[in-house]
């Protein structure tokens, strides 16, 4: 019944895309509710996912030679309107402290959209010669956006991320750390969650409020939609000029530092989901999965079973993330309970089993069984977990390509969305804004980035015709 | 002249504690200030501490059975009222936020005090059964009180903590909880920082609005004030009656469930500073030292010394948290600023010593010069580790002997005080809170906890004479 039960209450991707999303995130007990419209209760399971991916990231960041902070959460309005732009972008969307204790303060705080406008704060107070360059800074904090539509881990008020602040002495150091931390970040999309993704700049129109350029990576959800993950922005010098922060140069002269930020988000959550997850629920990326493989006992009432169980837990405890389930319930119950929560392996242990010194791994992302002798089991789950990544990897890229469109005109464009579902559109643009515009206009696909790898499909924008400047990855977005 | 510059600038303790403690705050980089009065940068050799305390803690926190979870920052004014003292506890003093972008909220919200009432809003949608329970939860985040007076660390308007909350079927096992988690802090204090701590319970008037009772422990600073560290709740099943959190039982009948919550927050840097420091700087207990031991090349121009140096890093990497400094600054500027950023450990390595197979180790406490072959220097270095948090700890147990003081009346206490300074005052109690109140208006020395170790001093009140029920421990606190 309960099995039964469980699956019946996820609505299949292919029926309602958005439904089945919302039932797994709430089925894999991911997250709940709360009475303050889009803040969510980031549950065990899913705050165990983000801390392997913070565990990973923090490792990578601090490989690069980045330091961890920590900034006040709130940013005076009167501090996060010295960049021009950067106020533009973002005042709409905050929320506004106004009263402290029972007191009116007199200069109201925002709660902190992003914090670049407190970074350089603080680097006007340390930094005044090359010495005190480079600054590399990293925090892992939760930002407020105050966003009408909200989706849980796509778009919610508050959301976890990191966002790193360095500071250079010169524009190239700046831009090499821009394209290092988007490298960082692709790296770990592609290697860590499994997920294929292609590094972009973005248009003039889609650039990060105050930055002279933003590059990103762009993953295709399993309905044909892009998720935009890892902005990684280069901001010149304006942040610098704004804030008044100079240096002293080894010849002494003042000088305006260069600075970056990037960040990824709690949608990288979201993301896993949306890319690798079934009709039976979650399917995880092992690096990131809280537990990698469940041991289940097979007739756990015969005697020597759940000996063998967590024995066998005791041998993989050094080299996985494992648990063993000698919980009451049935096998199958089980066995759909851990395939909702995306558990990479299952393992079965029964007295059968165990007379053959065997037990039974079975893959979550493709459900094949493969017995194993006991003699060899580290071995064989540390293999499986990489065939689980490369598998899923491949699955998710097997997609990505079938639903990617090179197209040379707007007519084509239409056809290939109409015949086989949203996706990635490849098409050459001329670089003027009015006709960005007009292709999401009459095609409904907007410009996602302008890839690194450029393709030469034509000579011709797809949409006036004139000569083309860029290859122009396309697309909707969530 | 940097080397006496940076030694000049600090205010001797003996001379003025408080402004002892900030300039080390400052010149040992822990934090740097804000516009926003009472928000600090927590700087990457401050954060760097508190990734070692988040670990440690983390780790002990999951091996006693508790999960991560993440709560919204805001609690709609609505929530915070549902338990009475509660709000009344906190209302006081928290920062509203009553707009998102432009538009003015229907119900302010305010930035989280604490959590309570968000974990007990989440409970009343999860639990339901028997089964369902305990529910043993922490996170890491921020919160915010609205403080009149702050001081980096010990008090300020956002400060960073863990906040656990479980919630149990009955009263004994949330107060077994209590109990662990208040065992918990005082060994971490007490083996990881150095810190020698008294458990004790907190009077009526001094417990967490809500609890039915409060436990903490308490450390003595070097200026012989006291400083709390790690209060641990119990809540009996007030909250859950409040918020109407209901299970089924075993004999299907409903029953309130009982909670509990405990903390600990970037005070434990204040308090780090404030037990350990001299007149040098900072003297870090091991456990939490982003640097345990720094090697210093002596004479570093000549040849081999520098690779000599890293030669030792790279075989001390493995074992402890090693740097080698070869900037161009001198040895003594070298000294001094390490000295100042508390590392228990410099190792010198000069021509002569690579002649001899030896390096110096000083350790930072007591600047005890020890010269050590370097075949076995591993082990040196571990030892000398030990060595330190052992002198860290027996000196801050000595100065803590020294300033307690068994009273047996009002003018003991005053006598006391005023021939030795501020300290612990052991001294009888009646338990009414009359006697509470006057015993600190004519001593200056306030209840801080009744420890968990009872001695008996006296048959009778130290203030009123009536039979004493509880000796208490009496100081000024942070």
């Amino acid at each position: 019944m309960s099995e039964k039960k469980m699956v019946e209450e996820i609505t299949s991707m292919d029926v309602d895309f958005a439904k089945w999303y919302t039932d797994i995130v709430k089925k894999a007990e991911l997250i709940e509710y709360t009475s303050v419209k889009g803040c969510m209760v980031i549950r065990p399971y899913a705050y165990a996912i983000w801390e392997n991916i913070q565990r990973i990231l923090d490792g990578r960041f601090k490989a690069t030679g980045h330091e961890n902070v920590c900034m006040p959460m709130f940013i005076p309005e009167s501090l996060l309107q010295k960049e021009k732009d950067h106020v533009e972008g973002f005042a709409p969307e905050v929320a506004w402290v106004t009263h402290g204790g029972s007191e009116k303060l007199e200069d109201r705080l925002c709660v902190r959209p992003t914090s670049e406008t407190l970074f350089c704060e603080h680097y006007s107070n340390i930094v005044h010669s090359y010495r005190d360059l480079p600054k590399l800074y990293n925090q892992w904090v939760s930002v407020v956006r105050w966003e009408k539509t909200t989706r849980p881990f796509l778009r919610s008020r508050e959301f976890l991320w990191q966002e790193g602040h360095t500071i250079h002495a010169t524009a190239q150091e700046a831009i090499d750390e821009t394209e290092r931390m988007l490298n960082v970040y692709a790296d770990f999309c592609e290697n860590d969650l499994a997920m294929p993704v292609i590094k972009g700049k973005k248009t003039e129109s889609d650039k990060f409020a105050g930055a002279v350029s933003t590059y990103a990576i762009e993953a295709l959800m399993h309905d044909g939609k892009a998720l935009q993950a890892g902005p990684s922005h280069y901001f010149g010098d304006g942040f610098a000029r704004a804030f008044d922060i100079q240096f002293t140069d080894k010849e002494n002269k003042k000088q305006y530092p260069h600075q970056t930020s990037w960040g990824v988000t709690t949608r990288l959550i979201g993301a896993i989901i949306m890319t690798h997850g079934d009709d039976n629920g979650l399917v995880l990326p092992p690096a990131v999965a809280p537990i990698q493989a469940v041991i289940i006992p097979i007739a756990q009432h015969k005697p020597g079973v759940v000996d063998k169980a967590n024995e066998l837990r005791d041998r993989l405890a050094a080299a996985v993330r494992v648990k063993v389930d000698d919980s009451d319930n049935s096998a199958g119950w089980k066995f759909a309970q851990y395939e909702m929560k995306g558990v990479p392996l299952r393992i079965e242990i029964g007295p059968r089993d165990i007379e053959n010194n065997q037990c039974v791994i079975v893959t979550r992302h493709d459900n094949q069984k493969t017995t194993v002798s006991l003699d060899n089991l580290e071995q064989a789950v540390t293999a499986k977990l990489q065939e689980v990544r490369d598998g899923i990897y491949e699955k998710a890229l097997k997609n990505r390509e079938k639903h990617t469109y090179r197209c040379r005109s707007i007519d084509e464009i239409n056809q290939r969305l109409a015949d086989n579902g949203d996706g990635f559109v490849y098409a050459m643009w001329c670089g003027d804004e009015a006709c960005e515009d007009s292709v999401k206009e009459q095609t409904g696909v907007g410009s996602r980035c302008i890839p690194m790898e450029q393709e030469n499909l034509d000579d011709k924008c797809v949409c006036c015709g004139k000569p083309a400047k860029h290859m122009v990855c396309w697309g909707k977005a969530y």
